[in-house]
């Protein structure tokens, strides 16, 4: 019998997000001028500013506009309103923190939430935690955008075959044992509920404590509920986790990976500030350090996880930004088709898209009490199964077609849909149905 | 939030069996002749009987000849040896329990190892459990046939995703923790041990207690060790596991199913004798009921799981025969290749081949002290890179590329292998190498 040394599998975002950065230049191909981002730096932070021209650079390195709009934050707001009423401008980002108060969640609710790329606007948010994943139930044509580095996260996940595809759809966590160690508003929380809507049993852990997020036994309910666990310490969590996903800011909070269940998957998101997904100084130092031939993963890069992580992972994810960023992009293109098609339509048309609209969800989420107080130029993005034209239709289905995935997933999840496009494409007589446990005791 | 009943995902054997059955087919058809298996009945137990005529339908369904010889116990052995010498005869099945004692493992070294189909010789057993695959080494051109059951449960694991492909081969169940109830030296031992290799933390469980297999901490190991666990109960071991492989014989043991843990993937094989992995009286009367459209999957068919479990587990395989039967053939269509080829040789080929013969690998195993009885007409199958001839090359080829799964399995397990065609098939650039802990923390 010989000893060898560990050999945890470490993965790197640029090699995950290559199939996302092809779908985006597809996408792209199909249009017949650049999506146009603009991104507002409100401070003066240095690294804010590195993290918008690294932004800057990405886009237009894959083919899109970008535009760095730079005031001082008193006049924030009325900038974002500009933009929002400017028909040159397809999505809107804003470099936090601004303010670094509850101030800046304002901020973030006056971004039109037809050009949020990043997800985050409250319609779109409260509906990924009730697990309605279109504008417009039950006609289902509108997706709700899920936010940027939560999603990036699952697709992280599909890549290391952590999602079963055996499974159906809404189900494919089942089994999964998640860690997630960061609970803020628009990454941790967010993460958590979805991947318990997907079937997983999530630990979500903060300075405040542990909660379990699940849909129970058997997975009955149809979305996740959450649990206190007062006796539960992150240790205890670690010790139970398939996965480990951890993003504290900073430099100072070390997970610590003695803890970690041999054979686990670690994924680092910590150098990403937590309220914008973009901070990619890990990965550029990982890449630069590639290209002068010193890559050494011992260097920290503010992760979570020390090295020692390697002796106890089978996959280590030292950085997630460049799977970020290209989702972002991906839900640039869809704004940039819906609103094109919008601007296309008659005045007629847009009464006919007014009368769908759908009135928000009752919800006794705390975040649905706040009023989006954004100013849309449209009520609604587009329901093609009511209009009487169906101009760029083919441009907005290539793009639909695109994010086929998600959409698989919006409709397995939801309750409301009769459809179930999830079950079709399982490949026919190799795997049976399910069977229901109440017929099965009958 | 609605209540939803579970919707555990059953999965049939001949679902699974399907693809290996589709090369079957495409091997066969490179043949000249159809490969001639053999089974022997020495008992006058009706379910044998049915086991055997059973045996006989499927070769016979799959293009392949079969004839069952019966005979008194006492003529097994002279009847066995017969079949050995005999040209026309290509893989020898035996029908247990014969003695019901150890004089079964007596009449089970008497199967020549190259017309053994069942993968049940000594020396293929030895060599599975110290991890060496093939026969040869280290020229490594002779595969070491591995036991029936275990490997069809390794194809139904690996189908089931349970091995991620993500992960190098030898460690894709790395993170797994897989509870086997069942020891028996055909089936639950071998499968431990396999599983274990593959990177998996095994909990075997038998009447004498709970056993861990496993490589250590980050895989350090090559192979398995195993320890004693006696603090350990069954239990314990069910609320740990995604994955709980049961086969208790009869039908009077029962897995507690609310001990499992939610999620888990559970797999039945109890319908089928530990002797023998032909009993499939299951997953035939499934069948039937599936004909007559009154498919009850609560009727119990011996399985070791109550429909209960179907409350518990994400995805249930309520009996495994299919699968094991198709891995027979396919090795009785390799015993018939290597077979033809070696007969094909000249007496200076022979010498040849002759003087590449191995003596035994030197191991403390039990197993290893017993001897070979079986007196095999040939020294070593087959070594092409020696021969001076290539007759029959495509064909011997063209079998072997079709176990091309098992034979990177090997050579990534055999630490003297130089040569790692695994790594060759991943995705270029789109996963990284593993980086050793060693250099990392350096």
């Amino acid at each position: 019998m010989s000893a060898n040394p560990t050999s945890c599998k470490v993965v790197l975002a640029a090699n995950i997000a290559k199939k996302l950065q092809a779908e985006v230049a597809d996408g792209l191909a199909k249009l017949d001028r650049k999506p146009h981002l603009v991104g507002f730096l409100a401070n003066k932070d240095p690294a804010a500013r590195m993290y918008a021209d690294w932004t800057g650079k990405t886009c237009i390195d894959n083919g899109f506009a970008f535009t760095l709009r730079e005031c001082e934050r008193e006049e924030l707001e009325e900038a974002i309103r500009d933009a929002n009423a400017d028909d040159t401008v397809d999505g809107i980002l804003v470099y936090y923190p601004v303010f670094n108060s509850s101030r800046d969640r304002t901020i973030q609710y006056i971004v039109d939430m037809h050009k949020d790329v990043e997800g985050l606007s409250p319609k779109l948010i409260n509906n990924m935690y009730q697990n309605i994943r279109f504008l417009d139930p039950p006609h289902n044509t509108q997706k709700s955008i899920l936010p940027c580095t939560p999603l990036a996260m699952i697709k992280i996940l599909e890549y290391l075959n952590i999602y079963n595809t055996i499974l159906d759809y809404g189900k494919r966590l089942w089994g999964r044992r998640i860690t997630v160690i960061n609970r803020s508003e628009v990454v941790g929380r967010p993460l958590a509920a979805l991947l318990a809507n997907d079937g997983a049993e999530v630990y979500s852990v903060d300075v405040t404590g542990v909660q379990r997020f699940s849909r129970g036994q058997g997975l009955r309910n149809q979305q996740h509920v959450v649990e206190e666990k007062p006796d539960m310490t992150m240790e205890d969590c670690l010790a139970i986790s398939d996965v480990v996903i951890s993003g504290v800011p900073g430099d100072k909070f070390k997970v610590p990976v003695e803890k970690i269940r041999d054979g686990a998957v670690c994924i680092n998101f910590s150098s990403e500030k937590v309220s914008s997904p973009l901070n990619a100084r890990f990965e550029e130092t990982i890449e630069k350090e590639k290209e002068n031939g010193e890559a050494d993963m011992t260097t920290q890069h503010e992760q979570n996880f020390t090295p020692a992580v390697k002796e106890h992972a089978s996959i280590y994810v030292p950085a997630v930004g460049k799977v970020t960023i290209m989702i972002l992009l991906r839900n640039l293109l869809v704004c940039t088709a819906m609103a094109r098609y919008f601007r296309s339509l008659t005045p007629s048309q847009l009464s006919a898209l007014k009368s769908l609209e759908t009135p928000s969800n009752i919800s006794n989420h705390p975040i649905a009490s706040e009023e989006n107080t954004s100013t849309p130029p449209i009520d609604s993005m587009l329901s093609s199964s009511i209009l009487p034209e169906r101009i760029d239709k083919t441009n907005v289905e290539t793009l639909l077609n695109e994010t086929a995935d998600e959409l698989k997933r919006m409709v397995q999840n939801n309750p409301d849909v009769d459809a179930k496009p999830a079950e079709a494409i399982e490949r026919a007589g190799t795997v049976e149905e399910a069977v229901p446990a109440g017929k099965a005791a009958a």
